[in-house]
Parts: C-alpha cells; sequence; structure tokens
C-alpha cells in the first residue's frame, strides 16, 4: 500500500503545526536540499501546451529517493470556478521504483513556493527590509503574506490586482489571521503598491508577457521576487528592469529558467547565478544596499521533492489517521501478476483501496 | 474529486468483463487511436536510471485529454518478493488541466502490453499462424497467452523460462484457464521454445544486452514479437536477426525505439516502419509467407492513453462502486485557497478522501 495525503490530510497536518511554522520548516528542507545540488539528478520540466494552459511533469531524483510533481496552469479556469493551478505528486524508492507516497500538491505547492520565496529573501533583500508590495492577489497570496511577515519581518504589506475582489479577499482572509504588527494597505496600481517598497513580490496569473512592473517603479536597494512568470510567454517585468547595470538575477535552475523565467526575454549569455551557488558561497545574493536583486522564480522538482519528503514524514509520524491507497499490486509471488485476476472471486468491495492504520 | 481505480477496482473491472473480452476491447481502443496518430503530441519517455533500474514517465496528449504513467523496471525486485514493473497513471483534461483519474497500471500495462502485441500480430504474423513459443515466462506471460490464444487464435504454446518455477507457475495458471484447444508444452532451451513457431514472443526482464534468441533459431516467415527488450542497454534479440536481409522491423514510435528497442544496436539509419503507417496504409505489416517480422515493442504513451480512457469508462458505466480520492481541492473562490487552512476547524477525518457515490 501506497501512502496518501489529500487535501483534508494536508490541509489537518498544516493546521495541526500552523501555516508559519510548516513554512518555515519546509524552507528548512528546501534550504537543506539545495546545499546538496550536485547530488541532485536534474532536468526541465515536461510541458504540454494548449491554447488555454500547460500540463507538466517535474521528475527529480537524488539518487535514493525520486519525485515528480504534475501540475497545470490555466489562467481562465477561475471564470469556470476552477483552480488556475492544481498539481499532485509522488515519492518514490530509486531502489525497488516503488511509488511511496501520493499526495496533493496544490496547497502544498503555494506553501511550499512561499518557502522558497522567503529563503530567496533571506540571501537577497535588504536585512532592514519591513515593507512588501505584493501584487496580483490571488490563491497565493496569503502564503506570500504569511511567510514574509513571519519569517522575514515584513510589517507592512502594500497590495494590488486588476481584480479588486481579489484584493478584498487577502485583505479579509489577513484580517482574520490578525498578524501581529502587520499593516496592510490597499493600493490603486502596482506603482502605488512599488513605491517605497523594500520587496517587490509579483505573484499574477495571466499566461502572456505582462507588464506588471516597469523600469520607472524599480527602485535602488529593491528585491523583486517575481514569482508569477513561471513559462515560456508568461512574464511580469519589463526586459529593461533585468537589463539595468545594478540588477542581479538569480534562478533556481539555470537551463530550465532560461525558457521559463523573466531571463526568457533576455539573451542566451545574460548572466543568471543560480541559487545553489548563492547558499554555497560560491556566489553573492546581494553586494550592497543599493544593487536591485531579482528573484527569477519557476518552480523547480528540488522544492515539490523537499515537500514532498516533509510530508511524507508528517503523515508518518502521526500514524493514528495515516491513509494508503492500493496503487501497487501485493502479490505472494511477484512474478504471479496474473493472480489478481485467477484466484480471487469478483466480490464488489468498493472501499478496499483505502486503509487507515490505527 | 478525481476518479480512482486502485487495483481491487480494476481486478473487479476485468474480471467482471473477462481478461480476453477486455484485452479484445482494449486492443480495439488502442487500433482506433494509432489510426489517428498524427492527432498526437509525442514525445520519448522521461527515464531516471540507476544502477539497479529505472523510473519513467510517459507523457502523451491529443489535444482534448492529456495522460502519463509512471512506471518502473527493477529486474531484481522479485529477489526480495517485489514486482520488476509497477506502474500507474493520471488521464487529464487538456482545457482545465484538472486531472479526472488516477489509475493502477501495473495490471492495466500487462493487458495492454498484450492488446497491443496482438494488434501488431494481427498486421504482421502469418494468418495460419497457429504455434508460438513464449520466452520468458514471468508476469506477463499469463497475459500474452490468453491474447494470442483467444484473440488470434494460437492452439500451441511452447515455454521457455532461465526460471523453471516461472514457467511452472505459468503452466498452472494456463491449466487452471482451461483454454479451449490450447496445447502447452514445457521446453528445455529457448532454441527447443522457438523450434517450429510461427509466433516467438519474448518477455524476459533482465536489464542488459541479453541475447535470447540466435540467428540459427529464426525459421523464415516467423513473427517475432520482442517485448522485453525496451530501454537502453537492454535487448534480447542478437543484431544479425535485425540485419537479415527478409526481416522487417516495425516500431510503435521512432525516436523512441531508437533509444529503447532491439534497433539500438543498429546504424542510425537502419530501417524501421512505424505502426500506425501500417494501420494508415502507408506501409505493409507483412509483405510474404517468408518474410521475419519482427515486433521491436518497448510500449509507447499511446497505449496507456487508450488503457486509461478505457478504464475511466467502464469505472464510470459502473456508478455503484465508483470511487474517488481528494487530489484537487474544491473551493467556492477558486482564488481562495487559503480558505482551505482558515475557515475550517482542524477536525481528524481521515477517511474523507474517499467517497463512493451510490
Amino acid at each position: 500500500m501506497v501512502d496518501f495525503t489529500g487535501i483534508e490530510r494536508v490541509r489537518q497536518l498544516v493546521t495541526r503545526k500552523g501555516t508559519a511554522a510548516f513554512i518555515e520548516e519546509l524552507a528548512g528542507e528546501i534550504e537543506a536540499d539545495y546545499r546538496r545540488w550536485q547530488d541532485f539528478d536534474k532536468s526541465p520540466r515536461h510541458a504540454v501546451h494548449s491554447p488555454v494552459g500547460v500540463i507538466e511533469l517535474m521528475p527529480i531524483s537524488d539518487g535514493k529517493l525520486y519525485s515528480f510533481k504534475y501540475v497545470n496552469g490555466h489562467p481562465k479556469n477561475t471564470a469556470a470556478g476552477l483552480l488556475t493551478v492544481t498539481a499532485f505528486g509522488v515519492l518514490a524508492d530509486v531502489d525497488t521504483g516503488y511509488p511511496l507516497l501520493l499526495s496533493e500538491l496544490t496547497l502544498t505547492t503555494a506553501l511550499r513556493t512561499a518557502a522558497m520565496s522567503v529563503l530567496a529573501a533571506r540571501h537577497m533583500a535588504r536585512r532592514d527590509s519591513r515593507v512588501m508590495a505584493l501584487i496580483g492577489n490571488g490563491a497565493q497570496s496569503e502564503f506570500q503574506s504569511i511567510a514574509f511577515h513571519g519569517l522575514l519581518g515584513i510589517l507592512e504589506l502594500r497590495l494590488y490586482d486588476v481584480d479588486p475582489e481579489a484584493t478584498a479577499k487577502l485583505e479579509r482572509n489577513l484580517a482574520a489571521l490578525n498578524l501581529p504588527g502587520l499593516r496592510v494597505i490597499r493600493c490603486r496600481s502596482a506603482g502605488e503598491a512599488a513605491r517605497g517598497a523594500d520587496i517587490v513580490t509579483t505573484v499574477t496569473a495571466d499566461k502572456r508577457n505582462a507588464i506588471i512592473l516597469t523600469p520607472e517603479m524599480i527602485e535602488p536597494g529593491m528585491h523583486l521576487n517575481a514569482v508569477g512568470g513561471d513559462c515560456p510567454g508568461k512574464t511580469e517585468l519589463h526586459g529593461d528592469i533585468l537589463a539595468r547595470p545594478d540588477a542581479r538575477v538569480i534562478v533556481e535552475y539555470e537551463p530550465q529558467s532560461r525558457v521559463e523565467g523573466e531571463v526568457q526575454q533576455m539573451p542566451a549569455d545574460f548572466p543568471v547565478i543560480e541559487f545553489a551557488d548563492v547558499l554555497a558561497g560560491r556566489a553573492t545574493g546581494r553586494a550592497n544596499d543599493r544593487e536591485v536583486t531579482i528573484f527569477d522564480s519557476v518552480g523547480f522538482a528540488l522544492e515539490d521533492f523537499s515537500a514532498l519528503r516533509y510530508v511524507h514524514r508528517l503523515h508518518r509520524e502521526d500514524r493514528a489517521s495515516r491513509a494508503t491507497i492500493d496503487i501497487v499490486p501485493e502479490l505472494a509471488n511477484p512474478k504471479d501478476l496474473f493472480a489478481l485476476l485467477a484466484e480471487r472471486p469478483a466480490t464488489v468491495r468498493p472501499a478496499s483501496h483505502l486503509r487507515v492504520s490505527a
């Protein structure tokens, strides 16, 4: 039997620990994995594009564990009451090839993306950062807010979204959370939100070369956390921002980011730094307080690998409600797969695929 | 909620219909999809190799539906009581990116491989074929036996495996099935099994360049159904068999087979025919009764696509025991993913991920 963590189970694991604490621990897992970057068998994700969206597979392995994530991106889904992004994934044992865990990753991806954003900001943003613009107030915005408030000390959030209802929803959710010392300001434009911010987080959904940030919005010393531009033809920053002489661009995995990130707008030899090199001390995240640092985040498979392993550990620790599903046969003789069809009566046992160990 | 067909459910769907009938219908689905070959967005599978095995992802899409299969290949697993090959997969809707079905594919892969073998043999083997050698008597051998007996009229099976217990297991299972008119003969070598056979099916598991069939075993007019050689460094046929002037080699998807199939042993310009061209009438499966036809089967994503769609249809037809799992959130407001964490109490509901509609 393969461990299973569906939406309800992940919700339970996160709420029990607390969202900020969950993101904090997950950031630690992601950091530990980026510190052993050379252990991973890395490849750009496999994408199938359609006129309305993309479906991607993101595999990775460290030689002991293997994981992949299935993730879609369909900006028009929200108009039909569906999510723009949904995801699930699997953690597997490399030695046997057997899956260990099947997990929802929609909720988990929002958490791991926030964890990765904060992890990068810790190495790239100015240490005295207190004000963050948050442009794009959709499904991921609460997670970014909680992470930057709780883990990085942001005390003022400046919100903007083309959809005022999205901003109203974020305001309501933040008010309910009552985060200590946090001031939330609704802005009338991206420019107004960015004005005076130490960090600008963009997390918009349009699948096009959008220009959310224009060159005149950028001030010396800013850190840009560019989350939303994450597939070919989907960017958020004007190219001139990247081309600033005082800009420093850091990516997760260069071969993937060249195709999917903000740097897809730039020549192939445009200089970028891989985040693992910053952690390893081979490169600098920020050289001085005047640089404009840009975390050109697209989401890399390593982060999902870390997240699946972390969720699996929490799932196993709580044995009482550890559910499993029957996606792998259990055979008396492994060469006798046919025994499944031959030896047992065709009883109807609709619930037998679920087991919860007590 | 996403439809779920685990081992128990697929077992139920197959036994209810009957194995041969299931394979027959599935072969029809696969054939229909190969006839619209140009509709599919095709790519070679993504493989992660380790010293003891391989884990692969096999995605494909026809622009309306998308599917992928996760499959491992670990020949040494059987020594530890585990299967060499396990698999599962997902069918998804391209327009929304939402998964529709998560299914076991270990049992289903054995069924679809047998269906594909028979489908190819119908276009490549001599019409009067009655005798088949079956070399490799492991997990897939019963499925090949049932398919070639029931759908192609094979009346004599000549068995060989390096592991006599595997052959004994196959004999027992075939005896229990009591297939009408079928004679089963145990042979002491691959050569003895192949002697006088119309069709030679090789379905062995060793991950190496094994030579299961040598040139002197091959007789004019034979059809070779080479199933086991299916990844880099894993072949079953001596290269001289492929190089025979009277040999005709047919593959599923050329870019993948060049890397994974028997033809990986041959120069890059070695002539091969894609099966879709045979179905479309652009190429011939067999030109005369003296040719040696070789179906260099590696298993292509299209076959799993067909299988997932077929299993999904059977699953939905039987509404009474149609189980689902909660791997995708259902939200009142799709931009409010955080509602999952904010609005509900952290109750423990371990079984809530499973629902069976009645």
